[in-house]
């Protein structure tokens, strides 16, 4: 089966819509959120528990992958589905994201660090070929180029691939913002031109960028538009708060082809989440659900509920009482609470579990809202 | 259904045999090995996880029970089965031992130390009402009695119990030792008195004590052998080498009624089990295969596999080749080597689903061996 995104459903009032992304591994139904698993697992479970969730697509890093165990590694195991033993579609980014990270901090601390903040000097170099950068791991100096991230994806060989882009910070000056968008154009070209050699049943997502500047924004969806890209990524920063990222989303949205899926990056807080969707994403990744659940925040219909809270010691109920997770089926918060309080990982799993069937319920549900007009 | 021993097979060569214990949670075969789940979890997993790899007997401490999250709590949730959602059997101990060892430091440590270690100060006071010490959770003062040993154990309604006993160190004047073995004895059927009072369907081991004087072990064994105990556990020191705990055993357990089951305390690393299975015990729990299994180390027929040696890192197939276990038959050792390398959770509960496994059908294979003379 090829790569294929079906609409089936344009709302008149909003931009939202429901869809289908189907790939060699199944169906992925749009909108949805999309899991993160760094290392090729889902943070203390297993890949058989979270194919039993339902969860649709799962989002994997190159540039961890890179370093451990090695994408040859992973070539040799017959891919990451085989690796992993997932059934499911996986997404994997180009590890330009993580290597720029490297370098000015995570996103949230570069917003607050007026732009002065570095990191630990990782990054060596970026240049026309490509970024240098020294592992974390075992300060290996490493060069990631678009060939060679795409390369690093053919061994990986999940379903929707990312070209290498360069991630400028929030605090940039015009020219240089302007300048590195044209260099990310050309990455993301030069990486397409290398998958579109061996597609290996592979789709590739263009990553839209131009920062902060429409004028930019609007280019860049018109320079990735004309290329044969599968689907469209929007990365890169949205601006310092979430209303300035929803006006950013919907004027970039708009000049996207109607008939391609689209993939917000990194975004998939509650909050978020129904807004985005009104401007027409399709697809959102982020490790906030499960990091939420192994720091003791569990999802309810009445919001996040903290575990550790005093009066769920001898709470003898499920998290959620009409809950049909599995965590909910057989654990009561009292016991999810004692073995928070203990440190005991069995806590991890069973938080996890819940937040992520939270998650996949919360999108079928926004998918019927949007379909019967009540999003 | 009662508590109650049945004794299937026993052998002619030595003193093995094979049993089931019945209880009101279903039946335990013996010889049988006891996982350690102290916290009310077995780390890394949950009860219907555990439940499927037919471990059919839990050992869980009240020690860390009583300080989180509190008898009472547990009671309230209606047991330690419900509370954990365990079908099957639990053992739980008195609490005497964890008490103990804050005192002396573990067993090796004690052994090592010749007599000089001691805690960090935590039991304040060892009295003939019973051992007052501080709570390494908050510092709270706490006493426990024969009697409380045995309500909390009620609130947790454990399927076996155990009575207060003293843990002598092995470095103690034969003296002191003495002393110490009559007050345990007076501390156990003081703990007995107060379980018959209210029995809850629940059985009672005594302990057998005595140290590494072998007439003082046929003592105990007479004096408790009188009283009206559903079985016994062999408990103190049983000497430096593990010929010396052989010999005591051998000591010990041809001095216990034979119509009764016994359990080997903290023991069962894989080199003891056969010998002592071969003296008569008939259960033993360790947290041994757990914890090496969250070290990275995994049972195998060739002997403890290192799941982070170099050649497991493309080794592509399970642990074992034969294995039934939900570990290998979905996923590599070279995927746990990764997992162990990115420090990912993940890893240690597949790790140590494939260790409890391993035991199980150990477990399994020695009762056979047994029954056809060739263990």
């Amino acid at each position: 089966m090829d790569f294929r995104f079906e609409l089936l459903y344009q709302s008149k009032k909003y931009r939202a819509r429901v869809g289908r992304i189907h790939t060699h591994h199944g169906v992925i139904d749009t909108p949805n959120f999309v899991a993160v698993g760094t290392n090729a697992a889902l943070k203390s479970l297993d890949s058989v528990t979270v194919d039993a969730l339902g969860l649709q697509l799962m989002f994997c890093n190159t540039y961890h992958l890179m370093l451990q165990p090695g994408t040859e590694i992973i070539r040799q195991a017959g891919g990451l589905h085989r690796f992993m033993h997932r059934t499911m579609p996986i997404i994997t980014d180009s590890g330009g994201f993580q290597v720029f990270s490297l370098m000015y901090g995570t996103v949230k601390d570069e917003l607050k660090s007026s732009g002065q903040k570095k990191g630990d000097n990782l990054v060596l170099n970026i240049a026309e070929e490509g970024v240098t950068f020294r592992s974390y791991r075992n300060g290996d100096i490493m060069l990631l180029t678009p060939e060679s991230s795409v390369f690093a994806q053919k061994d990986l060989g999940a379903d929707i691939i990312i070209p290498l882009d360069e991630l400028p910070p929030y605090h940039i000056d015009p020219q240089k913002l302007e300048a590195s968008l044209h260099r990310t154009h050309r990455w993301e070209e030069r990486s397409l031109n290398v998958h579109l050699h061996n597609k290996q049943g592979q789709a590739m997502y263009a990553v839209v960028h131009g920062g902060i500047d429409p004028s930019l924004r609007t280019l860049s969806c018109q320079f990735l538009s004309r290329l044969s890209f599968d689907g469209f990524a929007i990365g890169g920063s949205l601006g310092k708060t979430r209303e300035q990222m929803f006006t950013m989303l919907d004027h970039t949205v708009r000049q996207l082809p109607e008939d391609k899926p689209n993939h917000l990056l990194g975004i998939g807080d509650l909050v978020s989440l129904k807004p985005c969707i009104a401007k027409g994403i399709d697809t959102f990744d982020s490790s906030h659900p499960t990091r939420c659940a192994r720091h003791g925040l569990v999802f309810t219909a009445q919001g996040a509920q903290k575990i550790m809270a005093p009066q769920h010691k001898s709470y003898f109920f499920p998290i959620e009482k009409d809950c049909a997770c599995f965590t909910c089926q057989h654990y009561t918060l009292a016991y999810l609470h004692h073995l928070f309080k203990a440190h005991e990982l069995t806590g991890y799993a069973l938080a996890t579990i819940h937040n992520l069937h939270f998650m996949v319920r919360l999108m079928e549900r926004y998918r019927q809202d949007i379909i019967h007009g009540n999003l």
